[in-house]
């Protein structure tokens, strides 16, 4: 598709519109900008990465891409889990992390405004200073930037009440391919004004486009949430224990499960002292005015469904340190070997059934999997542990990692249900969608990038 | 763009495919489906009307209208304000109506499959059987249709807590213009794999393909709402009430607000003894576990704000005689004479601003003007009363209604909130839009459907 000009005279058209800094040439810092966090995915070699400050410079780098045929891949802070802001090889690496201004809070309106570049933490500080709250919480959200939210459609611990990424977009501001500003959404709280192109642009990982500005929905700051935490000698309890909670009404603000193999990891870390017998560990918070009897109804239910130990937070430190459990499982488990984090999200009734499932993979697989779920959501995160330098393992946590992909789709899940696609689980997606959803994939891509230079080979490969 | 093929081979290529009752070819009965409840909206005249039992039946009609280059409208219900299910010359009217079923409600995933037909009471009705609820509630919600709802993403008086119609639709089966079926999203609470073409269904009125299953999430029944009631005497004192109640973090479950004109009308048809210093009443509802502080907090924002008199309903009862007002306001405006709804959000901000300006237009448009809002969302509902037997006033009554929107978009607010574009808004969704975003929606509806057969002419006009 690419025709790969000369990297010099791309350079010189670059420089044209940009200012001195803002472009890298030099093809070992290139380099530098090549990969996200998906270890595993292949990067090709970027011919030049671009940090512009304004969106007049974004429109000036897709004109340039679009007048010699350069692929434009768009990063934030590369933190993202499927190599959707990988380079392509001769591709414009296009990282907006310098456009990084909180241009708005209004506490009336509760939207902010800002630019892609803007860290998720430093937004969730300024918005707390007027007593909102930006939901969204990803695990990298000290370091992980809106515009990278935008593009995977990044969820977190609090979704399972407050929802994810795309409930928050209102509005946006999107750099074309051919380098035309495309205004969508808006400002109000409410809006029917045509085609939700807002939400086309949430998760399609720059493939569409480059956003450049975005209208954001805040919410009032929760009261502080009280935890309680159970344990279960079974998978089938604890499923039990999240359908009798959801069932009853329940809406916690944050619901987390840890498998064995995740607790046992912990424990060897931090001598938590849990019990051998522990086979899951349910962490479930409340965050309502009043939240004592909620919690306590909450507890009861876990008793009931088998829960072995239940112990309900009498406050704020009880509570941190009940989650400290649940914070230190990804470390644990990265001690044990590299890693790879799957990111299958199933019914919340079949929570249980993908927990033994994922087990059999592993003992299948002869691999270790630890499984740390947002169990409210059904949205699990096996992650897979093998030793790198084994060639004969590795393959192996590919094929349990696929399986695990499988058993999603089986259960009635989807193959991503924060991660995003990226080229990680392209040909899963494909799976996924099935060939008329491919197709109108390939249709709505085709609508927005006919020239096929707006971050290729990510979400749907190109036909043929 | 169409052929109109003659009637009755149309009809013949119909009938191949559909059981002898899903046909009606009669002009005069036919006819009687031409229109939705946009009164002032012009409407073709249909070629026939089919009303299909199966998903099967209506990939017949998509491949036959495909073939023969025939236009398909979609219809629910037909209780639509913007002419979106109107039809338009030698279409098709493919009418949903039959496909009514509610096929399942799953307590634990909190979620119901269903045909585009149900009725949205009687889905309401369903989940509250499992202590579930389905939260949009269109003031038709009595006789409107889920399908229609999706179609023209609904809102409601809940929808200030709880969201609009868009935030519930999860998955949809969809029938493409060439009779394909496309199957969108999913069932799980979280999914992020591929384009959110859910979304994009969700307010296209038929538009990009007829929706022919749902899975919506549902919540749990909140508890029993308990209502404030407060009286100002200017926009400008309501106006500072909405803003002081939300930036004080609180979250209504209902906040309506009822301009001069209309307490007025609504004291001429109820007795309802409203004093005559009354230019604004708000309706606030909260509906916690323990609601009681919480109101007593918004009631003492809205006196400090300026209103006359507050009162805070101690029981249910209370609440729903509070809430009486409300329901009569669409009736009371009625009675004076025809009438045109507009539907025009503006941020919460500017809401004293939209009231005034609206009460400005009435006066220069010699016309009465009365506003309904849902004031938590910004989503006001100028009603503008006219005689249609008077040609001047009519025209005066159409030039007050677009001036409305053009004061929207002055305001930084959307020409719709939540009744959609069809064919009543759609040169000033164009305005909206700009040319850039006209493009691309062009471009969207291309990449769907090419020959332009479906709905063609509402949301955005045909190129050229």
């Amino acid at each position: 598709m690419s025709t790969h000009p000369d990297p010099a005279g791309l350079a010189a058209e670059l420089r044209a519109g940009l200012p001195e800094r803002a472009l890298v040439t030099d093809p070992d810092v290139a380099a530098s900008y090549a990969h996200d966090m998906a270890g595993l995915c292949p990067a090709g070699r970027p011919a030049a990465v671009v940090l512009p400050d304004t969106v007049e410079q974004v429109q000036h780098v897709m004109r340039v891409a679009t007048r010699l045929r350069v692929p434009v891949v768009p990063q934030g802070a590369r933190t993202g889990l499927s190599g959707g802001a990988s380079a392509v090889d001769g591709c414009i690496l296009l990282s907006l992390v310098r456009m990084n201004r909180i241009l708005e809070i209004d506490p009336v309106d509760r939207v902010a405004v800002v630019e892609p570049g803007v860290v998720n933490a430093d937004l969730s500080k300024a918005a707390g200073e007027f007593g909102l709250v930006y939901p969204p919480d990803p695990s990298s959200w000290e370091t992980c930037t809106i515009g990278g939210n935008i593009g995977t459609g990044a969820g977190g611990l609090c979704c399972v009440k407050y929802g994810v990424t795309a409930e928050y977009v209102l509005g946006l501001d999107v750099v074309l391919p051919d380098g035309e500003l495309l205004r969508t959404g808006r400002r109000t709280a409410k809006g029917v004004a045509g085609y939700d192109l807002t939400r086309l642009f949430v998760g399609a990982e720059g493939t569409l486009g480059v956003v450049v500005r975005a209208t954001l929905a805040l919410r009032p700051t929760p009261p502080p949430a009280l935890v309680v935490v159970a344990q279960f000698a079974s998978t089938t309890a604890v499923g039990r224990a999240v359908a009798a909670i959801t069932a009853a009404g329940h809406v916690p603000s944050l619901m987390e499960l840890m498998d064995a193999t995740t607790v046992r990891a912990v424990n060897d870390l931090a001598n938590m002292g849990l019990p051998e017998r522990t086979e899951a560990l349910l962490l479930v918070a409340v965050d309502t005015p009043d939240p004592r009897p909620e919690l306590a109804a909450i507890a009861e239910l876990c008793t009931e469904a088998g829960a072995f130990e239940v112990l309900a937070a009498d406050d704020a430190d009880d509570s941190a340190m009940f989650l400290t459990a649940r914070r230190l499982a990804l470390p644990a488990l990265e001690r044990l070997g590299s890693s790879m984090i799957d990111d299958v999200a199933v019914p919340r009734s079949r929570l249980a059934d993908m927990l033994d499932g994922v087990a059999r993979i592993a003992e299948r697989h002869d691999t270790v999997i630890g499984v740390c779920a947002h169990a409210g959501d059904g949205n699990t995160h096996p992650i897979v542990i093998f030793d790198a330098a084994d060639t004969a393992a590795t393959e192996r946590a590919g094929a349990a990692f696929d399986a695990i992909m499988a058993l999603g789709l089986e259960l009635g899940g989807t193959i991503t249900g924060e991660h995003g696609v990226g080229t990680l689980k392209r040909d899963w997606l494909a799976r996924e969608l099935g060939p008329v959803g491919v197709r109108v994939h390939r249709a709505v891509k085709a609508a927005f990038d006919p020239l096929g230079i707006m971050n290729p080979g990510k979400v749907v490969a190109a036909e043929g």
